[in-house]
């Protein structure tokens, strides 16, 4: 059930069954000279939206521009300031609090914001308290990456190894070319890919980082792989979903 | 062009062409008892991607989350505070003016956003030149929202005459049906609708349009209309945005 | 009613009749070679204490500085951001509101307030939710434009044609000669004047409107002229008022 | 010269012979049962205008709301919060600095208003070093409070002895007397008045301080001392802000 | 009794008997050639945990890094911006009203921390005020600065005279050297020491003050002077503590 | 060498030899019934000194109060939001890359701390980036958790197993111990300890966690294994500053 598509009276009417809702979040940065801007994005919701499928959960608006701040060196990239993300998830969670839910489940595509959203989390959480709203003792919040999961990261390894790397990997790019074929984009890449160095600035990551990649060889994926990571990541997913809504 | 389907290579040749980016903007809101939560930002990005299709324009992710803080009354509403909206839009275009990008073309499909929008604009032109990045001088930002272009705005009169109203109108209905057609929701409305009340906070604006409506009559919309509505939008916005970014 | 000329038990006493209060809002920014600086603070200063004294409506302190980032290109502008002139505003109502006032009119004298103006209220009807305070649920905002009022326009039209313009006009330079005699500055005024470009920002608004008249030739204001500007004005929004603080 | 009523070129002049400027700072806040609520912007402003005149110092408008928190708890008082008025000190400052002020010279009329405007001036001094814009190093600010001239001091306990005390003192209700003798309030004031308590809380403060005043009795005020006190003000305050601008 | 080396059960008693508690603040800042970075928090730290012992009164962490923006020029110097460490106070405060504490007294070590210090207390109230928490009305802060003791002021001056000075003093070198007698510098000190400049911007003040020093000479500082400035400080600070816990 | 005990021209001289610097933070929230209240702090405090030591590093004022927003549920607790840690440490780095440093290194001792620590780092690299001062390109932050190196973790489950728990944990109560053995508590400690759940907010947090441990039994620790997990820290974080300091 997806937010966008739904009436306020059926969004009421959900919210006498359950509390629980999946906000996608990925991000619009680069992603090496063939990965799509909207990558991050792209996969969050695809998968967001199977897991709303198969265990009949609300699914919101994507969240499609998120703390990549070390990828504005590259035209293209739009990310907040991690202070203002957390602002953002506040009054998205807030707004649904007041309404009625209380299940918060991210199904989050971009690694740099994993630590932003926690903080969220945290910030959100006392402010709800401040607020003394019906049920902010109740409120929870969790953050699913779906390239963490292990049904994921294991075929990630099976199938390219030390080649997946750790961004603009090939199972990531899999997944957008399975969601957009249309999309599939061709360019050289360098054998030579860098790797291994810690992510500071922007202007650091582009010297360190030339190409945008970070170890990866985004050429092996395919729109078949693709399929495998999104069923994988919404069966594992899914049940995660449904442990955390039920969950005390 | 679509921003979020390119590659970063792919937007550094862009900006050797045009340093124009088109940005959807909608709101996540409570549309009566038969309009989609995600009204707005679907007129709006559809519509958007209609020009950027035209104009050979890019198109940014759409900013599905608006200024929508009097519908919060409503289950499933989902708003940014006005303060927070101001540093969203104040970081999206710090990031892109970065990167080349001058001219910001915000196709909104949200009345409600107009205000904040504005005042973000202003907030990130003494920004920008604080920041003392090149070209700073160059940023331009407009609004265009589609609702009130000239030949929208003639043709909802004449399908609606007063039934339009001005919240949950049957024109932007009619464009979600034509874009979602398997979304056309169905539910009874009552003949009696409120209108002309102003409008303050979320618990007032509640209790002065009980459904949601503002005066409209969204039973009158199909996608026939949506058809038309977004052909007008589209090619009276197209010519917009070229006069926009060819100005000086 | 001056506010700051009243004493609490005046305010007090005042409360128990009328939650109504009138702020007038200007601007310290430049008027063109011949226009006061605080052209917009002084013209809704002396119509707000018009309009006070004709409905007895308590009037507050003027907000004499406003948004008006596009002009600080010109030495004595003086502006808040919008991020800040939302807190101010916050500030003032939430003061107002916990003491019991709950119609607030602004009676505005600077186009550029009118964006933030308007996210301010949204920003505050929410804030006062958020507090819980008594009657934050009948807390009410409304900017109403002097250079706005239906007869205003009409006899600037009648006065001037199209060289009423757009910033510096004539009308409001006529009040401020109105209002202070004594100040009315003559200076050489070029009869070619900039006009029609949008505004953005603060260089790029000098560059186009290089003495700071947006098509408008103040040297046709009288102070008899602005005597009439004022009278229509205070009649305008003393019924406006009224209508206010009497709406449900 | 007062900056509301000169012209943007007056003040380009002004900038060749002195970057000084005046702001006159006060409150809008109880003063008692007979104390104006606008008393110390009243103060401040009249105080800066002599100044003004007799140092040829450009005087900008008044900041007539400050820092009073600790009086909301009376109808009719309106405050920043500390950590606004401090961006609205950096923002009129950062203004005028650009256009070339680098003397800011704050006459003050609100024991309440010190902590916060020095707090702004260290913000202030730090963003200015950081936009890095020219002759940021030479900024300055000072507070001068006029109750707190020696001057001043001495007629108060000469006129009033223990009876000045220390909020709504008959030395700056005389001030008022002076500058509005049309708005000279009578009544009832109880001989037995609270003080010596600490100031905390608003609604503390309302406890401790049932009518408003602090040790005070402004009954003991006129007009005619409102002028003694004026005169030595601006004779005090104008030989401070001539050594301050003449300063190194 | 010190809070960081406490249980929660501990704390939960403690507050069974008392809801005082002390916060030593001081600020990490250049003190001169010879006088430590950490010279006020050090004696702000120290001096607390002799009140606590001497009062049986809860003593917090220590705020070492204050408001020191004006000594910025100097490598070394760690300062934060007022408006942060208003948050930061605003934070503090609200976790321990929470649990029941009341009265909080900051033992300040630091000129330029007061001004910040005051403003936060204002911005605590009102926000405790708003939160609506159980006693939020009884919440009352206090700052007492060792260094402006009556009985500290009266021997530094005996012992040093002018050469006491007002950054960098002979006096909180000395209780340094008592706390610290393993870190007593030397240096050479120049006889000519900068003194009576105001206190600005970072880049100014470095160039007034060379040395960091203004007016002092900490040559004369010895362990033996630290032990008596410390005794005398805590003797006067005790009662001062005990006073504010016990009055209403 | 530690910056409190220095002074300003020997911070000048170290960055001559090096331009790094460690960070301890901690926090300042419940250990349980028998945990002391600063242990994070002390821990993360002792052991940075330890490396600093070792590694002739400079060592900065301890962080004290950290993000222990889930913990405020019981008394003694002080947390800052992570919107205002994120200023916090912006405002710590930026001071300090102004004046040269370009290796922050942050020995922390509080898992909570992780995530806003982060997002610190992410805003202040671009925060950097916009103020355009020297040598921000080479500014670069690390993490170092005291108690997740690999010889830590490994003898805590030698010695406690399960016991370890998650939080007051019997290696961090331990570290304390010899850190402060004269504030060794005793209390009971109920055989069974809540563990398993996730966090969320803090009445949640003391609900499922009454005594405030998680999963631990701190009766398990002794001064001797503080010594022994001391220096296991001391010595793989000296090798972990020494590669961060030495890399490029």
């Amino acid at each position: 059930m997806l937010l966008h598509l739904s009436t306020w009276p059926e969004v009421e009417n959900y919210l006498q069954q359950s509390q629980g809702i999946i906000f996608p979040i990925g991000s619009t940065e680069q992603h090496g000279p063939t990965g799509l801007i909207g990558t991050d994005a792209i996969c969050a919701e695809a998968i967001s939206r199977g897991v709303g499928e198969a265990t009949q959960a609300m699914v919101a608006p994507t969240i499609n521009i998120g703390m990549a701040l070390h990828h504005t060196g590259f035209p293209g990239t739009i990310s907040l300031r991690p202070s203002i993300l957390i602002q953002v998830v506040r009054d998205y969670i807030t707004c649904l609090a007041k309404a009625g839910f209380t299940k918060f489940y991210f199904i989050n595509g971009h690694g740099g914001n994993i630590a932003t959203l926690k903080a969220a989390f945290s910030e959100t959480y006392a402010h709800l308290e401040d607020l003394q709203i019906a049920n902010s003792q109740k409120v929870q919040c969790q953050i699913a990456n779906w390239f963490m999961c292990g049904s994921v990261y294991k075929l990630a390894k099976e199938l390219y190894g030390d080649q997946e790397g750790s961004h603009a990997t090939p199972s990531e790019v899999a997944v957008t070319q399975y969601v957009y074929p249309e999309a599939i984009k061709k360019a050289y890449l360098s054998p030579e890919v860098a790797s291994g160095h810690r992510i500071y600035g922007a202007a650091d990551f582009r010297e360190r980082y030339p190409d945008g990649r970070m170890g990866s060889n985004p050429a092996l994926a395919t729109p078949e792989h693709g399929k495998q990571f999104y069923d994988l990541a919404v069966e594992e997913l899914s049940k995660g979903y449904l442990e955390f809504v039920n969950q005390g």
